[in-house]
């Protein structure tokens, strides 16, 4: 059988995130995998490179699956758009080796992280992007990002709950901008426990709040104790942008 | 009366435009009288800026009204806002002089255009900028925008059946940027004609196609003739960014 890697973006707001689940039928993985039956005529599972939660939002997803279907590598890109809804994309479709797997090849993710920070709430970016009223201490957050840098022990920075025994990660590069009410992260990593990036920013919000040390962030993580940790930032406000291989 | 003026963003995905109209009551005109009658408990009529059309955004509209109520005036932003629906909000609230006009008194005003140019159609910013999937050649739309600037009469990038008779306009500045499959265009001028920012970048694209020569824009603006200009860019990709008094 051929393999198919897909790299998918969606808008995450209206779905209730990538994975199917037994309670809903609105999740992205669904829509795509009903999609791809249309188009090849047969049963098709996809595997996804990273489980995003519901209003999580996707710029670089990657999913592939297995079929007899002949269609040449990039055509699927139009075929499966043809019955997707217009918040789910395939931008890019190629043929891979018998054995690649989306979730498990995956040498590093990229994420994005928005956050809308004025008096007034965006109408425009409501759906993209975590408001914050309150005035942030931008140099202190920015000098505490770079505590995450390199390969720690993030058990602090993980959803409580989660059942992952190897919670070391290594960040290779988180960036902060500022500008027009949006601060915008950049983080790289090798990859990413439950909630990771989206507890690494709300601590860094509450750092810039002044409810966290700037120079705490290597106590948190040596404590391996998510209650030391801040609070978990928004989902609309978070990016897949990229899988890399 | 107080005079109170209001800086307005709104997502203009799902209303009809910004001009209360007779067959319809989905305006963003009638949202914002409604959520401020609520607040002061008077007939209210407000007056904008600049009418935007139907799925056209605003980022810094301008609209101004009569009020004979007392609150102070940086509250009226908090309070109509707790009456408007999420994909609009009041960013300012000011009080100013008796005779100030919100449309009168513009002494220019900045618009953003958005134009996705990718092979497939982005689902994040499906609402939000116009999809171009032709390659576009932007170094000649780039050279051909620099045309549009300075004072001149652009009755050919005026939407036809306009019953303006001053076609004359002053275009300060035209920026062009490009950057992960998005072109974005700022334009600011002391004013504009019906459909001119749209028709103005339509007539880039079809430049960028090769549809339409780079160097006729003098040509163009000349004719006086709304035909000899290219397309009209889609609503979606528009934004009023700024009027400037």
């Amino acid at each position: 059988m051929r393999n198919i890697k897909l790299t998918i973006e969606y808008d995450g707001t209206n779905y209730s995130g990538w994975q199917k689940q037994a309670n809903t039928n609105n999740t992205i993985q669904e829509e795509i995998e009903n999609a791809i039956e249309k188009v090849v005529d047969e049963k098709v599972t996809i595997i996804g490179a990273g489980r995003t939660d519901k209003g999580v939002h996707g710029r670089g997803q990657v999913a592939n699956f297995n079929t007899n279907s002949r269609i040449p590598e990039e055509k699927f890109k139009y075929a499966i758009n043809r019955y997707l809804p217009e918040d789910i994309a395939i931008v890019e479709s190629i043929e891979v080796e018998e054995f690649f797997h989306s979730r498990y090849d995956a040498l590093g993710k990229k994420y994005k992280y928005l956050i809308y920070n004025a008096p007034v709430k965006s109408p425009i970016f409501r759906n993209y992007s975590y408001y914050i009223p309150y005035k942030l201490n931008i140099q202190s957050m920015d000098k505490a990002k770079d505590y995450f840098i390199g390969k720690h022990d993030f058990a602090a920075f993980m959803a409580s709950g989660s059942s992952i025994k190897d919670t070391i990660r290594n960040i290779y590069y988180i960036s902060l901008t500022n500008c027009n009410n949006i601060i915008e992260f950049e983080i790289y990593g090798d990859g990413f426990l439950y909630n990771m990036v989206r507890i690494i920013v709300g601590t860094l919000i509450d750092i810039g709040r002044g409810k966290i040390e700037s120079d705490s962030i290597p106590n948190i993580l040596k404590s391996k104790d998510r209650k030391n940790a801040g609070h978990t930032a928004a989902a609309e406000g978070l990016y897949l942008e990229k899988v890399c291989y």
